[in-house]
């Protein structure tokens, strides 16, 4: 269905790059065909006793990385991957226009232990009328953290990893991907840009090229150590009403799922349990080839 | 090796209910004979740069609730599940003592895809020298609820639901159970004390009868309903230094791990989907034999 050629089984195109004219498209955006959110409509904000209601309003895209089936993010080139950050970022901004949002979150599935309904590579990008709840937990942790420091958690965490270097998987003149201190799952990764930028719509243009670079490298690092595992991604970028906030940071949180993880703690307790520490799954990741 | 006769395949007991001298067990509990975390040593929290480390100290027990390979909680008589319940109160009891334990969680993983790596009916306990991060986070949620109205959170959920009746499963003198307002999964549900008790431990015997004939009424519609569907169950109980908290509401949480959830939303963006509207669930949960 997203392969090129195939164009008519998706809604309207919303963005696509090509060559030029009659040249194949390398990157393509479409509306979720079968939407969780749907972008017709007013959000209807009431209360329900305690409770708070809203309509199912928002957008729901994916992000076609390839016309070819069976690329992948890792196997692809590096310029593909700077069309996708490049295809994120052009339609955050053009969905933040839209009043009723309050937030968007980018995600990727990649295998079918990851979620992934479509073997095509695609990412998919959620705009809605409220932040997650995920993303509102992280920004209280790092508004507590900011209080106190006054500096930025994520700046905090990248000088440290900077300087450390036993958790640092890749590092650019922009960027920096480190094995998080406390990983929750084998070989988690996390990208951020090293300057503080709390959303991820305000990296210009050699910061994009430069994450772009980073994140193909650890992806091709994953791909070569662990086999083309399964993994899921997401960008953590600031809520609309905190895109200037000294204390958020954006970051791209990628989280192999690996049969070896112990399944009998993805129950919601909260807890998670790491056979592997960060610095040997750094190790071995710097050690593989990009 | 969790059944009756096989004793001496597990660690040594640390609570067993018999009937008299010479009869079998009916419920047991034991340490994990593969601890996430280890009972025996200090400690130690120490700074590593901006983080925190701590050995990795705690409790980690198995209640067995059967002495039989092939029961489930819905399968065995109430009285089954009133010694499971009692079991863990009685465990967090003793637990309590330990000075270097901060908070309890219990949970209980039913089914292969809900994690289950063991047929034999069974729960865990994890005592812990922090509370998990979920915990925290609630927390935090009921706290900022309770600031602004001088009310606990869960009391009003309670209260509604119990006016509402249209996610009501099941009700008793002492207990409610209802589908959530905003269920993260079909056929979620959740089991409250009406009465205000932010520690699980707190209930008294004829609250511990009524909440395991809650719970098992609940388990036996859920199995009638879906055919034995897997599902994970978490007890939600104060850290130790809030068992008095008029913010926290201890409860279990009951969420069945069913192939029809959108499987590109476990995916850690934090969104839910569920195409099971609660009143539905509970409609269909009433009306199910117990």
């Amino acid at each position: 269905m997203f392969c090129a050629g195939h164009e008519a089984e998706t809604p309207p195109e919303l963005l696509a790059w090509r060559d030029g004219p009659g040249t194949p498209w390398r990157v393509r955006v479409v509306p979720n065909k079968f939407p969780a959110l749907r972008i017709e409509g007013d959000l209807e904000r009431r209360g329900h006793g305690l409770y708070d209601v809203m309509n199912g309003i928002g957008a729901h895209e994916v992000i076609v990385e390839s016309p070819r089936h069976d690329d992948t993010l890792a196997s692809l080139p590096v310029a593909a991957v700077e069309d996708v950050v490049r295809a994120w970022r052009e339609r955050i901004v053009d969905l933040k226009r839209d009043q009723r949002f309050r937030a968007i979150v980018i995600f990727k599935s990649h295998g079918a232990a990851a979620g992934a309904a479509i073997g095509h590579a695609h990412s998919q990008l959620l705009a809605t009328p409220t932040p997650p709840q995920r993303l509102s937990d992280e920004l209280h942790h790092a508004r507590a953290y900011h209080d106190y420091r006054e500096r930025c958690l994520f700046c905090d965490m990248v000088n440290q990893e900077s300087e450390e270097q036993t958790r640092v998987v890749v590092e650019s003149d922009h960027t920096i991907a480190f094995a998080p201190f406390a990983a929750r799952f084998p070989f988690e990764v996390w990208v951020l840009p090293r300057r503080h930028m709390a959303a991820f719509e305000n990296a210009g243009a050699v910061e994009q090229r430069d994450v772009a670079r980073v994140l193909h490298g650890v992806l091709r690092k994953l791909h070569a150590t662990l086999a083309d595992p399964a993994y899921n991604l997401v960008l953590h970028t600031a809520p609309f009403a905190e895109v200037e906030s000294p204390y958020f940071h954006w970051h791209l949180e990628i989280t192999p799922r690996l049969p070896l993880a112990a399944p009998m703690f993805q129950n919601g307790s909260g807890f998670h349990l790491n056979p592997v520490p960060p610095e040997d799954a750094a190790r071995f990741l710097r050690e593989a080839p990009e």
